[in-house]
């Protein structure tokens, strides 16, 4: 329901009052994108004072409207709204130091830098994807917990960059199948890009667009604050679909040359412009000072909702301890353990077992257990549902308008099923995990790294994982993915060698609070190398002692994944030549990294080394030290049968062991 | 114009040679795609016997229509087409071997393993992009050469999947801008995916999509072989937009039970559905056999258009040497004559100018003198050509409808940029560079695969390659990129350390005729370090001793990019205290690892090294050895301006003495 609306002078201030901090932010940093603040400051003035439901003193309130600056080179749009409507940790300092080493206003919105920003921005496109991820988010927990406890509208600030971008048509047609009514979309149409008027490069009727996805639609004078509340009152009031607002505003609105070009976008508007626009926008005030009547008018908007807080507050008490926790962090202490639980009765059954299976299919296996234990594991996967094992018999498909599931068909849209696992995670209460091929990690690369740049708890299903895929051909098989993602901070890659090690992975990959992980998974089958039931996660330390032969090494066999087993048939050949080998095996070598020299060198040993990876060499060396051999893959792939491919490219355990032997020799 | 319709008999007779062969093949692989073919194969008989203008007896031509099959999963269904009308290479043998190593016949289509296969598809949405990089080259071409010589059409093949994939989004949006009238999509509108009917996934109203992007659009009965030869009738009419045709089809058409399901998708069908798919589609013929008079009126259609080429022959005998030279190679003897006289010239004038330059801006100045020289030289940038530096006063602006420049606003579409440079690049006679800033080589990382894979010569322009971008924050700071792009195998990661490497960059990507190049560049100034003049291209090793100290090195200081004066500066502390740095730039490692060993020792020598490079340390423990140290990044960037962050991250002159210093005491 729209709010009383603001006297337009009180909406004109307080519309003034972002684009002057916007404005002298950027020119004090001298650096800095003040164009789109001053365009948007009229819309997300109107959004902030009338509709958004938010409490600037609790930020972390679980039923909060989600406002996402999918636009996030207009960050100082968000951090003048933080400022203004005063939350905690956003000083007119913090404003001040825009851009500067340490402050909370870092160039883009970076998400735990201070309350109320929601994600990290600034990749193009990402943050529409989060909102699809947080409206949805919201539709599932509203299914589980109620109206009283979930209720809320995801609001998203996109440019015409962010449009351009593949990922929000993936985005957007994923949120109109879904029909994910409480998401609305605010399209800054201001007709200006980086190069120039966006008819440099774009002809698209967004409208039509949106449209086609079957997205609720409208266009407004972004700069008419009535018609900006009467097109965000009905879109709310269309809760089947999803709606797009297209906001037509003039890119730095107020300065007197400037506004409506390109050179408002990216650049600091200078002393006189920025005189100019005082006079124009009628701002008297020095920088860094908002009057204490627009001050408080602002500050009043953020406690407004204070009552609704307080309902939520008393609503939520009533809940039981386990909802209570849940929704503020998915996997707390009591889910931990049942997880704890679940994968060390996998391990043993696994083990027990015996059976030969592909790492996807151990996946599944586990996943059948944790499912019913982890409410907030969110499953899905880009059109590979039956490939790469991410639906258990626990899951229900979630449906257009039908949120009583907890698995996602995300359609062949990789990239905006990364971005709205991103948006699971940060809206709190889930745990999302997707899958796909693990070539196709390239697909999703620049959200699987904002998840590690975030820090969020987002596991990436990644099967196929090298030439063992087999026909597909070198298209389908991953030989570089291993080590591009493997370089990418704060995210931990899993290869696990068995069943076992796939369930310590699963556990691993969950019980990690912060971090993503990708779980790299075989199509062909796997030996079980792990026959003896350990309690103790053995890849937790990321690399350990598989086989340790009796009366000291020979030699070390690396390897990872699928090629364990190779390693250890190569030590079988060795032994024939009386050569003793170690094999280690390294499930993850970020965590094996984080362990002390002490045990890295007791797992590594002295003795001389062989890697072995279906993949290229780029980075092993780090393992290998100055001898060291390698035994992977040289360039791409080929399409043929797997086991032909491995003996093509030379990974066998004939080549590991020919690859040992002349090592020891030299020794 | 429309060619004489085949009778209906033969007709039926032709598509379903299609069918047999496919499902056949995929039969004899055990794996595969059977659906995409069975379904398509009315579609394709009808633009391949009416419309494609091709001659199988010389793929070659210029001016051929381009078919890119962007749907590469149905590999069969173009395999098929190439067999039965008589491309050389293609014989029965090869669609016996489908999927077998060192077959023509690969999972999907891979450029270079047979005539005819235009482009390597299979990763989705790839093949649109490139049937708008061959629509555009078409263009461009047609302006230069008018239309007796390059005149043609671009048809490309796309399912679901291709639609659902953001890229697809990008480059129907840059088509339907520029205007591309001869581009021709024929849609798989099949309503099936892997994951089972698209209504599980995905609600767009297609053919409202493309029409919001400025596309003319038509919907047929795919298996109406005289519907469909009138809309691609009526959309080869319309000039002045692309075309989209979705063509109603049933996947595995004529598989009596799995026909329309998912199960024909991407498993065989099994000798039973075989059976009855024979029995159904009235083929009676053994596998791998299709009847001589099928087969002769195939081939005839393979022949239909030899007037046509002869008569361009002809035509193209009356251009001048070099302008035939160009259709073929744009960068032929001749013009890598020019390229070499015009590096060397820019060479000089920076080594006599000695200013400090960012390299991007060293970069824009040697384009200035080699856009003139090489007229294929097709520029670019993704909504950042200011930043960049690839627009020169050289270039005219390609318009919606106007081919008569050179460089393309892509617009804020990295992915489709790439993709469109492939297919720019394929298209012969089109040399494409495009730009954007390094961390976005994320953003179109599939694309840049691709160029790899097909070793194609694109170059792309990556600029504000560090934490030296400053004040962008972590999102727009590339650390982990360097290393994710060295990772992909057939890649030139180029990183000049100052305006004349780069010169020499820029030569080494433009005549590596079979591999693309990344110009990773700076945004921050660097000194000249080459102050004296080379003839040789001293990059061309891939790493060299810029400075050896006189009496022997006690370390040795490895650096790439605004790193290397970093490392100058090291070295001449570390004179103060009696220690000798020699200073190796490594501007691209590809080259160097190729380099022979000798070589490859002379310049790392026998002294202790320490590695610096304003990225994670990822890959670099090739170089340093055992003991080497490496300085240089190990997380993500911050927000502040790039001198304080290189600072705060330890990036700096006295940290590389310091390090060097701790490894000479150590030695």
């Amino acid at each position: 329901m729209q709010d009383r609306a603001l006297s337009e002078a009180t909406h004109k201030d307080m519309a003034n009052a972002i684009r002057a901090l916007a404005m002298d932010a950027v020119e004090k940093a001298a650096s800095g994108h003040p164009g789109m603040p001053m365009g948007m400051a009229d819309v997300a003035t109107v959004l902030f004072t009338r509709f958004l439901k938010f409490d600037a003193a609790h930020p972390d309130w679980a039923d909060r409207d989600r406002f996402v600056l999918s636009a996030g080179h207009g960050s100082m749009l968000l951090y003048a709204l933080l400022y203004l409507t005063g939350y905690p940790e956003m000083e007119i300092g913090e404003i001040e130091r825009f851009r500067q080493l340490g402050a909370r206003t870092a160039g883009h919105p970076e998400y735990g830098h201070a309350p109320g920003i929601e994600t990290t921005t600034g990749p193009l496109g990402q943050g529409i994807g989060n909102a699809v991820g947080m409206a949805l988010a919201e539709r599932l927990l509203n299914e589980r917990y109620g109206d009283d406890i979930v209720s809320h509208y995801t609001y998203c600030i996109a440019g015409d960059g962010c449009l351009m971008e593949g990922i929000s048509q993936e985005a957007i047609s994923l949120a109109g199948h879904l029909k994910l009514g409480r998401l609305i979309v605010l399209f800054d149409d201001n007709q200006i890009s980086i190069d120039g008027p966006t008819d440099l490069a774009v002809s698209d009727n967004q409208l039509e667009r949106f449209r086609a996805s079957g997205w609720h639609v409208a266009a407004v004078d972004g700069h008419d604050p009535e018609a900006v509340a009467l097109a965000i009152e009905n879109a709310r009031g269309v809760t089947d679909r999803p709606s797009l607002i297209a906001c037509r505003t003039i890119i730095g609105y107020g300065a007197p040359k400037k506004a409506g070009t390109a050179s408002t976008h990216g650049s600091p508007l200078g002393d006189e412009e920025i005189a100019g626009a005082r006079e124009k926008l009628g701002w008297a005030h020095p920088p860094f000072e908002v009057p204490a009547q627009i001050l408080s008018t602002w500050r009043a908007a953020g406690a407004k909702h204070r009552q609704a807080y307080e309902r939520w507050t008393e609503a939520a008490g009533r809940l039981d301890a386990a909802s209570r926790d849940h929704l503020v962090e998915p996997i707390d202490a009591k889910v931990a353990g049942d997880i704890v639980r679940a994968i060390a009765s996998v391990k043993t059954d696994f083990a027990a077992e015996g059976v030969k299976l592909a790492t996807r299919q151990s996946s599944q296996k586990v996943l059948e257990r944790l499912v019913p234990v982890v409410p907030g594991l969110i499953g899905g996967s880009a059109d590979l549902t039956g490939s790469v094992g991410t639906l258990t018999k626990q899951h229900g498909i979630v449906k257009p308008g039908d949120f009583g599931g907890n698995y996602i068909h995300y359609g062949v849209r990789e990239h905006a099923m990364a971005a709205a696992m991103n948006g699971l995670a940060l809206h709190g209460a889930s745990s999302p995990m997707g899958g796909t091929f693990l070539v196709f990690s390239d697909y999703c690369r620049p959200s699987i790294r904002l998840s590690a740049l975030m820090g969020q708890r987002v596991v990436y299903v990644m099967t196929h994982d090298s030439i063992g895929l087999g026909e597909d051909g070198p298209t389908h098989q991953p030989v570089e993915q291993l080590a591009a993602l493997r370089a990418i901070p704060n995210l931990h890659v899993m290869r696990p060698a068995d069943s076992v090690e796939c369930a310590e992975c699963w556990e691993l990959a969950l019980l990690a609070k912060d971090r993503p992980a990708i779980m790299a998974l075989t199509r062909q089958g796997l030996p079980l190398l792990r026959t003896t039931p350990t309690e103790e996660n053995l890849s937790a330390k990321g690399a350990y002692v598989l086989i340790e032969p009796d009366g000291g090494r020979d030699v070390t066999l690396l390897a990872t994944g699928s090629e364990v087993s190779l390693a250890v048939d190569a030590a079988k050949l060795l032994q024939g030549d009386g050569i003793k080998a170690a094999i280690v095996s390294m499930p993850c070598w970020e965590l094996f990294d984080a362990q002390d020299e002490a045990y890295r060198q007791t797992v590594l040993g002295a003795a001389p080394r062989v890697g072995v990876e279906a993949a290229i060499e780029f980075g092993w060396q780090k393992w290998l030290g100055q001898d060291g051999t390698f035994v992977g893959m040289r360039g791409f792939g080929a399409s043929a049968p797997a086991q032909e491919l491995y003996k093509h490219f030379g990974i066998t355990p004939e080549a590991v062991a020919a690859a040992a032997r002349e090592l020891t020799v030299k020794k």
